[in-house]
Formats: C-alpha cells, sequence, structure tokens
C-alpha cells in the first residue's frame, strides 16, 4: 500500500562505517532483526531523541552516553522489542547488550550506542542478542547499507535509505541514512529511527547544531497518527575520513554538506509517511499568512491528525468542510474566519471564509484523487507558515494496528 | 455496532411542549428531517454552542437570539444539511426558515431558534423546509418525543432519549431530553445537538448557570474521535408548567432538578459515545492523581484522542506501551514516570512507571474483552482528577465516515 515507495537502490558505503546484521531471533523469525554499525575512531555523533516522557531504555543510555561524549564507537540496534515501560530489568538488559558488543569489539562500553523499535512493554531478552553477537560482527560491510535497512524495519512495508555525494574543496564527500518508521508517527519525533552518516570531518558541536536545524524541517514534519514513541532516535555519525579540513559553524563549505544531510533527511522522512500503515495518499498540509510559525504548525497538526480529515482523504472525498472545522478548532486566537482561504492542490475551495463562487465539487474531486497533493490554508493574519507532510487513514491502518500484538 | 444501547423507551411529555416532526427531503428521502418544536408562553431557554472558531448560520442565530432574549417560542431542527461554511447564502437560507416558522405560528422570528446537522459546505435549501412547514406544525403532539429522536439522527444507529420526574415540593416535575451524534464528537463538545426540556419554573440566569455546569460533566466529557462541529447545540428548556415556585439560584429544590437534569445529560451524552461510529467497547479515561484538572483532562483527551489506543481497544488487545506512550506525550511538564500507576478496572499494569510484577497479561486480557470498562492514570502529582468517555476506532469507523457522503 505504500504510496511512490521503492526499496532504496544504491546506497553508498561511508569510509569510516561497517554495517553487520544478524537474525537474532528477539520476536521476529527468518529474518535480520539486529544491526551493528561500526565506526572508524575519531568519529563524531550528533542526537536527537524522543520529547516522550516514557522513554526507553536504549534511550536513556543512548542520550547519557551521547550528552558525556559524542565520541561514538558502535551503534547496535534490534527490531521487534522496543524495551520501553520495561524498568530496571529492561534497562539491565539495555547495557548488557552494550557491554557484551563492547567487549567483542574491543570499545569502551561507554562508546555504544543503544537504539530498539518495537512492541512496548517486553523486557528485551538478552540471550538471543549475545548469542548472534559472533554474527552481526562478522558480518561488518561497508556496502552493509540496504541489509541494514532491512533489519531495522517493524511495520515498515519497505525498506528506507538514500545516499548523495557532493564535492566539498574538490574532494567527494557522501551522506548515506537509512530509517524505519510506519506508525506511531507525529511530529516530534515518530516511532522512528534514522542512522545517517557523512564521511565529511564536522566539529561535534557543529554537528550536533546541524541535527537539530536538519531535523526540525525533515523528521518533525511528519505525522502518521499523531502518536510519538517512547523511541525515537535520530542519529547523524561524521567518521572525518574525508581529506578536506575540519567542517566549523563558519565554515562556508558546511551550507553544502547540511544541503546534502537535509536532501538524504527529507526523503528519509517522506518516505516514513509514504509507508504510513495503510497509506493510499501522501498529503502536504501548509499553512501560511499565520500570526506565527506555532500557531501555524497549530493548525497543520490539528487537520494532520483529524481522524475525518485522514478519512476523508482515504476515500478520495473533497470533504473541504472537514478540513474547516479542523481548522475552527485548532485553538488559534480570534480566528477571523472571513480572511481563511482554502486550496487544493492550485484549485481554490474558499474565499473570505466561505465557498469560493468558481468552485466546483469536480475541481476539488480531480485533485484528491491523485496520490499526493497539497491542502493549503492561508489564514490572512500574517507572514508566518508551517507545514507538515502526513498521510490517510484507512481500513489497513486499522486492520495493521489492531493485529500488530496478536 | 452500538454498545448497550436500545432506544428510549418513555419518553414522557413535558407540559408546555409540542413537537412535529417531517420528512421535507433535504437530503434524506423516505425519513423525517425535519423537527419543530414549540414552547408555551414564558418558557426560557439555555444554550451551550460549539467552541469551533467556524460556526455554521443555525448557531450564529441562535447564539444571537438567546444572548439578546432568553424567552423561546419555537426550535426548528434539521438533518442532513449542516448549512456550516456557506457564506451569506447560507445565513439567509436559516433566516428564512425560521421567518416560515414564524410567520405559520404568528410569533416573533427573534424567539425561533434553530439547529441543524448533517453535511458541511452545502447551503440549507430553503424551498423543502418551507414546502414541509404546514406538515410539521400538523404534527405538532406533546407526546412525539421518541419520533423528534429520530428526526435530528444523521449517523446515528440508534435514537437517544431519556426522561425522568422528581418531586418538588410534592408536585412531580418532569426532565425529557433527546440527543443525536455519533461521530465528529470531542469535549468541548461534538457533533452533538441535545434538547432538554422541563417543566420546572426556573429563572433564565439560573437556567444558564445550571446548563453550563451539566455540560461540564457531562456533554464535555466524551471523545469519538477528537474533532469538533461546526453546528453543536445544548439547549435546555423550562416551561414553568409546573406549579411549584420558581427555582433561583438560592432555591434548596434546585439542586433536586439538577440532578434529573445531569442524570438525563449523562445518559445521553453516554449514549452518543456508546454509539461512536463503528464502536464496539466504551472506556471510561480517569485520569487521577493529578496536579490540576487541566493537567488530568490534558492525559485524559491524550489517551481517548490516540489512534492507537483506540485501535488497540478496539482489537481487545491489553497493548498499555500504548497508553503508556500516550501519557508521556501529553505535554504535562516534567512528568516522573517513576509516579506512575495504571489501571484497567481492577487490574493494576504499572506501579512505579513499570510493570507491576504481579500482573499477568491474561488479567488485562479479562478486562479489555469486556465491551465497558475503564482505563485508570495515577500520576502521582496532586489530588486533581478528570476523565472521559471514549470508544474504540474499527473498521466501521472508516467505513462509516470514508462512505458518508458518496
Amino acid at each position: 500500500m505504500a504510496v511512490n515507495l521503492h526499496p532504496p537502490e544504491n546506497l553508498l558505503p561511508i569510509p569510516g562505517v561497517e554495517l553487520g546484521t544478524a537474525a537474532a531471533g528477539i520476536r521476529y523469525q527468518g529474518r535480520d532483526d539486529l544491526l551493528l554499525m561500526r565506526f572508524s575512531e575519531a568519529t563524531v555523533g550528533a542526537a536527537v531523541f524522543t520529547q516522550n516522557a516514557f522513554v526507553a531504555a536504549p534511550v536513556v543510555i543512548s542520550r547519557d552516553r551521547f550528552a558525556a561524549n559524542p565520541n561514538v564507537g558502535a551503534v547496535l540496534v534490534n527490531s521487534g522489542n522496543a524495551n520501553a515501560g520495561t524498568g530496571q530489568p529492561g534497562y539491565q538488559a539495555a547495557l548488557g547488550s552494550g557491554l557484551a558488543i563492547a567487549e567483542s569489539l574491543a570499545i569502551n562500553s561507554e562508546q555504544v550506542w543503544l537504539a530498539s523499535t518495537g512492541v512496548i512493554g517486553e523486557c528485551l531478552p538478552l540471550e538471543p542478542v549475545k548469542n548472534a553477537m559472533s554474527e552481526v560482527i562478522a558480518d561488518l560491510q561497508a556496502d552493509h547499507w540496504a541489509r541494514a535497512a532491512q533489519a531495522i524495519m517493524t511495520t515498515d512495508s519497505v525498506a528506507k535509505g538514500m545516499s548523495l555525494s557532493v564535492e566539498i574543496d574538490g574532494v567527494e564527500v557522501t551522506v548515506t541514512g537509512i530509517a524505519k518508521g510506519a506508525g506511531m508517527i507525529r511530529p516530534d519525533m515518530a516511532t522512528m529511527l534514522a542512522f545517517v552518516a557523512t564521511d565529511a570531518p564536522v566539529g561535534a558541536a557543529t554537528l550536533q547544531r546541524m541535527i537539530q536545524r536538519v531535523n526540525a524541517d525533515s523528521f518533525s514534519c511528519i505525522s502518521v497518527d499523531g502518536d510519538t514513541s517512547t523511541n525515537d532516535s535520530f542519529f547523524l555519525f561524521a567518521t572525518g575520513q574525508a581529506s578536506i579540513a575540519e567542517l566549523q559553524d563558519d565554515s562556508p563549505q558546511l551550507a553544502v554538506l547540511e544541503a546534502a544531510v537535509y536532501k538524504v533527511c527529507q526523503h528519509l522522512a517522506l518516505s516514513i509517511v509514504r509507508d504510513g500503515e495503510g497509506a493510499s495518499h501522501v498529503v502536504d498540509i501548509q499553512v501560511e499568512a499565520a500570526a506565527s510559525v506555532d500557531e501555524a504548525r497549530m493548525v497543520a497538526d490539528t487537520i494532520a491528525h483529524s481522524p475525518l480529515v485522514k478519512t476523508a482523504i482515504f476515500a478520495s472525498d473533497p470533504n473541504w468542510g472537514r478540513i474547516l472545522a479542523a481548522v475552527g478548532r485548532s485553538g488559534i486566537p480570534q480566528l477571523e474566519v472571513s480572511q481563511v482561504e482554502l486550496w487544493l492542490d492550485d484549485v481554490r475551495v474558499l474565499i473570505n471564509g466561505a465557498v469560493d463562487p468558481a468552485y466546483q465539487e469536480a475541481m476539488g474531486q480531480a485533485v484528491v484523487n491523485r496520490d499526493e497533493y497539497a491542502i493549503r490554508v492561508v489564514l490572512g493574519r500574517g507572514d508566518s507558515q508551517a507545514h507538515v507532510w502526513t498521510c490517510d487513514m484507512g481500513h489497513e491502518y486499522v486492520r495493521i494496528n489492531a493485529d500488530y500484538r496478536s
């Protein structure tokens, strides 16, 4: 059911990054569920984590380790088990999995970061992870990005990844990223994991500021069902293997790298929406002429999270009344409905808060029949804007989420 | 699919209220879609309206007329067309329908209140309403509450109503109410119309304060899908035909009447949830030990609106991880997850933010197999509490909302 989404075709290796996968049997049978990323010395990492108050054990550990030292040695990721809501036993299991990797790789366990995704509330079983340790290490290769993208999938129907090369000071620099996520997705952030790496050398503080800027305009602009996860993590690694001078905030070349990272992350974020559980349409909710970015975002989120809007998108029904009702209840103060315009792509549906006299249902119908289109709301209150990519909610969403554990 | 919901059996007439219905053919064919309520002289009305910024024409008119004069002569209600988002033409059509009634009944048109429910964005067709005028007036009877409840239905599967009699100063006083609503329901308020009447004499200002108290604890505590409507209206009428002294704020008997009104409204509100589009379970989301009522409500609403929680309820899946994730993202500041308890009815699932050692999945499964149960979250932050009744979200919800206009 994914919308215009295909598996990544050519994921380029990043000098300084090796990836190994294994079928540990944590929950799934007959498929890889464990990913190890090993980094060359002096690799720095940046990270953004879920803002959910209930954070999973691996997030607690990664957050602490990242805060103490951005020099990362390895990342261990498992699918099938989120290890969230599992208290001390879950925390100990996560610590144990990291320790096993650190011992096998002969690195400091404080340099092992962790990520988990899957069912909440069940403690990570440590034995299967330990048993798969030698297999996952033996599998380490620079060109294993594609199988890495598959190993981290849960309800995803398609693996997600992208590579991009740019030239900086005459040297080719590469950015490769993979991500997983299809449900429990909403801004700030999503049940999503994303791992993006570059061989460019970037100062740790500069890299952290970059990930925050990029995240704000990629993974934080997507919504499948308005639910956030206990496990969301987005990591950006810079191995520094490319032969250029280290990029800092004031390096003119930083913008070139950041544009590439942004393109990769925007592709990954949009891939998550395209693979939204049961999605048959992808819609860009654009709110313009708002008094502030916050209020633009509030309106975009309210539309994106409305089950009535999402079922209408699913049904290819140009039911603009539901969009209007969502704008009206979004909570922005003293909304002058007589100033509001609503567009479906290039078709103006409402002007001055009422139906455009030139609008005919067939015009709206033609737009909502498309598998991708924009819903654009012009508030007439100022110059700010925001947007959210979302997908529809149909029978498949219910089927997937009603059947996920059974 | 409605949960434990049956048509009202014995709706008692209210002296001073007559009801007539007619099949005007506004949208539906072969069923009543028009309701006229005529009140005896000196009847006072109180009202609560939607807080959506986009309000329908009938709401604008009723709100203005109610504010100017609580003495109500008649209420005209139609189903099938919400007359919302219809600008000046819709406003003129609503005015015209009220004027036609006022002329036919020989009352002041300013004393005619209006309510509409149905599809948004299509102007109310005036001719069918005018053509049905004589039929609806000829049908006026004191014992037509049950057919009135049917005439106002849209996606409702069961008509909703309740009567209650109480004794005040040795005189029997009656409260009868009807309501409609099954989707686009959420606190503050819902796509719902409710009309409740009593023959008790009540001062207008006292009646308005009563409706606000009752509403806060009935219609404002329900959520089907988090969407609010452009048309929500809740009216409370007091005809004053019962032979007791007029009730004022300081009347000791006021509490007796209010308790009856509250019971009727609570029944109607719960009936709307029980008839939630596609509902197979009704759940009372209770949040306790919060630092404030607002924060308790915020947590309850976040749980009630989570598509992941609602699909788990539909699937009878004790997936408490999704509830936990919803609590975690509800936005309350500095939540100490180690203080949180979660209960499913009388089964404690979480204690100190992690799984209760005594909890076993079969215990939770037994609760969520029930068609009605409570999800109780104890935050450990204070003494405040709030609750929201909600229903699950399953295939029927999608089917109903994807097919509604087609």
